[in-house]
């Protein structure tokens, strides 16, 4: 957060002010020290944003293929260096640049692949306890209640929120969970995600890959975010606010 | 909007019940025969969203660049025809490529280009009515109002709204309103952007781009998105609502 000079004008008249706003910082992400992408983001957490984005992605599959991360804060630089030294396949490379928010080719067969990876944990969750835990979760967001400009996103593990993250976008958020998950090893299969912002089809793929059964916001989804949940079979929640929630897919998992 | 089973959870127990949401389709672009990227967006609007996209992404200079737009909506496809049958230059792409939500290599001499680029208008409007606008602009969101989930995007004359557009993603959205100002030959020097989103670098770049002199929100601004507003000396207003507003950059256009 870092406060700005503005003009506030109300019914008082102007006058002269200090504003917070949220920071915003281009971070350019090398893979085997070849320039893959540039993410705009929130500067906090750039070695899990880093790591989850390779992984969400599908350019890693553990942390185990990578062999070292170099965050340079100096140059917004993030270097990640693989075990495997060859080139990801142009595919790879082409899935990946056009998978920014709102834009990506992953719907191709995107339905039949959900259908092949189902998520099969029989985890499941009290709808009181998701309630107050949605509840806690807005509570941590310091910087969105001094700036309004940021998202948030969160691993929970049924009781506590285990992880907690914030970025102005909502994507790099759960990317920076997925990152922090995978650096601490948090097994995924009786966990939850939650998201600040709208439900879209892409935050339903990045939850099947981290393998969470268990998606859940207090904004809206898309059709085709409810369609890809249920063909994966992971429970998606949305409009949890207060003393209501609407389960639209996988309801077994709410008891 | 579509209607999708839910169940719905409060304090008086579970029911079945039919929810609104939004829609969200894979929006395919094709530049001169050649697949460019896929856009995840709302369905209406396409042909203005793909001008308005080639504009903001600096692929089209004038809208008589184009020779034909052909929308097929049964495999949610768009081919743009230039005039120029070259295609456009590999760093073009990668530029494009590198710039979805919050991905972008933009930033590189982002404030010396913006600061070549200054916008002269010496339009101004009154707060008041700035204040009216954004209220106006507000009410005319139906499809926010039945499912929460989508941003909105308007442009207006500093009288009337003249164009209002809607989509699942806040850039699109923008670039719906740039697509429509460019096929009807909207001179843009005495123009105010609205969008209902969050205000990053990117909007600023595209509200630049469109030649508009005002940009206004009721959502925050990012660090970066003032300091590039002051670089063009563009007027940039966020927190509009009810009564008030914060001026961050081109006081001088506020009377």
């Amino acid at each position: 957060v870092v406060d700005i000079d503005a003009l506030r004008i109300d019914k008082d008249g102007k006058r002269a002010t200090k504003e917070p706003v949220t920071e915003e910082i281009p971070l350019t992400l090398y893979l085997n020290n070849k320039e893959l992408l540039t993410l705009l983001c929130s500067p906090a957490d750039l070695k899990e944003l880093s790591i989850g984005f390779l992984y969400s992605s599908g350019l890693i599959r553990t942390l185990q293929d990578i062999e070292r991360v170099i965050v340079d804060t100096r140059n917004w630089a993030s270097y990640v260096e693989l075990k495997e030294k060859n080139d990801p396949s142009p595919l790879m490379f082409k899935r990946l640049y056009t998978s920014g928010c709102g834009r990506g080719t992953l719907f191709y067969n995107a339905l039949d692949h959900m259908n092949r990876e189902k998520i099969t944990s029989s985890f499941r969750v009290n709808w009181r306890k998701l309630l107050e835990m949605v509840d806690s979760f807005q509570k941590k967001s310091l910087i969105f209640k001094k700036t309004g400009g940021i998202h948030s996103a969160a691993l929970s593990d049924g009781e506590n929120i285990i992880v907690f993250k914030e970025d102005i976008g909502r994507h790099n958020a759960v990317d920076k969970v997925a990152g922090e998950a995978l650096m601490k090893g948090i097994a995924m299969g009786n966990s939850i995600v939650l998201t600040s912002g709208r439900i879209s089809s892409e935050i339903v793929f990045k939850t099947q890959k981290m393998g969470s059964p268990i998606l859940i916001s207090r904004s809206a989804p898309t059709d085709q975010a409810q369609k890809l949940a249920e063909a994966c079979d992971m429970t998606l929640v949305g409009f949890a606010r207060g003393q209501r929630m609407n389960v639209y897919a996988g309801r077994h998992r709410i008891g």
